[in-house]
């Protein structure tokens, strides 16, 4: 029977040196055994990926603010969002700077706002590279890109910086839909082929306040957001490993991407969140993968 | 006779599919080849960090704001730094955020500045996490991280979002200057093994203002940093690809690490800017890997 109390796994993930602490919440560094599995982890993914025949792209983990802005990020997760600041001022105002942080006095104000902001979700980047008219079929691309989101905590799955392996399909409504359905149950069963005990089920985001409720029915009434839950720190309230996002018309309108037919594309997005599959892996299997079922090595390093 | 132009490099990365242009200077996608080469000219790296024996860690790209405070980086690159700001108020407050972005007006005063910042240098998240006494033979470590330098610029070179592979020696003097020497003739060595035309200079860093100008040629007096250069953009000015640090007592003090005769840890660390690296051989080599010398792709993809 697990244990599925938060603090004592984190305190067993940093005793197995698979966490290395930090002096701030949710960011934390990755030990040579955490990496080893989540690479291992992302290679088998990538395998079925691009069985598909899928376009793979690699975005930094800082993005265009114009992408958030246009996208009406800040109007559904202001609370997440992390912008990027710098002393942008002449040289005769840089020393103020450095006097403020020698006499602990706060320096934000001395700052101005850059033109990027941390990647909300890895897909981000890619829709502004498809305006105009897609391809006959659509695009279908994969990526995995280090991902930001502003809510500390000191529980291990909650990350503030962590690593998603997304696949993203712009098309026609029915190419879309139909992907999505095939990979809900290819998701599963890839997660199934290394022990984990997986399943999906409707979800919707975290979208900010009170008006928020009203956006998070919406998207559950017409299931537009999936997510695959795993028990990592807590049985009844299973982990989101990953999560199927279909967006309708939203990226398509928004930059302006078109099906050959003339119509604005629809596209859905997948996401797996490695760190939290990767923990996932060690909660279910144990902190030694050397000891890991022979079935699950062989999937991982085959 | 290879053309130098900044430009036409830029245009030729575009038009091979290495580079995937964004709305924002220095943080564009990489495309699919020129991921592979990355990766495989980091795996080569790592054999011969490895080698040694050293520990390995992974490090998110943002980390503890305190680290940068602490170490006086906004002192010496006050416009290179990017600092992390966020929506921290309450949600009466959230809306203006949403009508300002809608307006087309700036937002930046709404948010605040959060304890992490973007990484600068691939090695400073590992210092805190050295505090106290360092075993018998001090520290060895590697770790590949996202770099930030608030640098915009159409030079393909000159990213501000990019991978650094870094190892660091934390020790006694002489453990750490013998450490630094060996790999200054190891890494060309290295780098000449994938026909590289690299070679080691005495460097100094781009620290800010005119102050600045004394505390670069103090560097330079001390030979305290070497650049491995190699021609991608320029043969008369060849890019920095590699950067050789010894850094004597800087975070030995700013972190309380010590050795075990009680005397403050000195430090070195090395750093190769894989995208740099590998321009330099799409560079060198050609756009297309399948026809580089199969010397150089045997060392690549043994």
């Amino acid at each position: 029977m697990p244990n599925y109390d938060p603090k004592t796994f984190y305190d067993e993930l940093v005793a197995n040196r698979l966490v290395v602490p930090s002096g701030v919440l949710g960011a934390f560094g990755r030990g040579a055994v955490f990496e080893d599995v989540l690479e291992h982890l992302d290679a088998l993914l990538l395998r079925t990926i691009l069985e598909d025949g899928v376009e793979s792209m690699t975005f930094p983990p800082v993005i265009d603010r114009d992408i958030v802005e246009r996208t009406g990020y800040m109007d559904s997760f202001p609370n997440l969002c992390g912008t990027i600041h710098s002393f942008l001022g002449p040289e005769r105002d840089a020393r103020a700077v450095s006097q403020r942080i020698e006499a602990g006095k706060p320096w934000a104000d001395l700052l101005g706002m850059t033109d990027v902001v941390l990647n909300p979700a890895a897909c981000y980047p890619l829709y502004p590279t498809c305006a105009g008219v897609l391809p006959e079929g659509g695009r279908h691309v994969t990526m995995l890109a280090w991902v930001y989101r502003q809510e500390p905590s000191s529980e291990p799955t909650r990350m503030r910086s962590f690593r998603v392996r997304e696949v993203v399909r712009i098309g026609t409504p029915p190419e879309v839909v139909a992907w999505r359905d095939m990979w809900l149950s290819q998701g599963i069963a890839l997660l199934e082929s290394i022990a984990l005990p997986a399943r999906a089920d409707i979800a919707a985001d975290p979208f900010f306040g009170r008006g928020g409720k009203m956006l998070a029915a919406g998207q559950l009434d017409q299931k537009l957001k999936f997510e695959v839950l795993i028990p990592v720190i807590s049985e009844e309230n299973p982990t989101a490993c990953g999560s199927f996002n279909y967006h309708q018309d939203k990226f398509g309108t928004a930059f302006g991407i078109r099906t050959r037919d003339g119509q604005v594309a629809h596209s859905a997005c997948l996401g797996f969140g490695l760190e939290r599959l990767t923990m996932a892996l060690f909660k279910t299997h144990g902190f030694d993968p050397a000891a890991w079922p022979p079935a699950v090595r062989d999937r991982l390093w085959p």
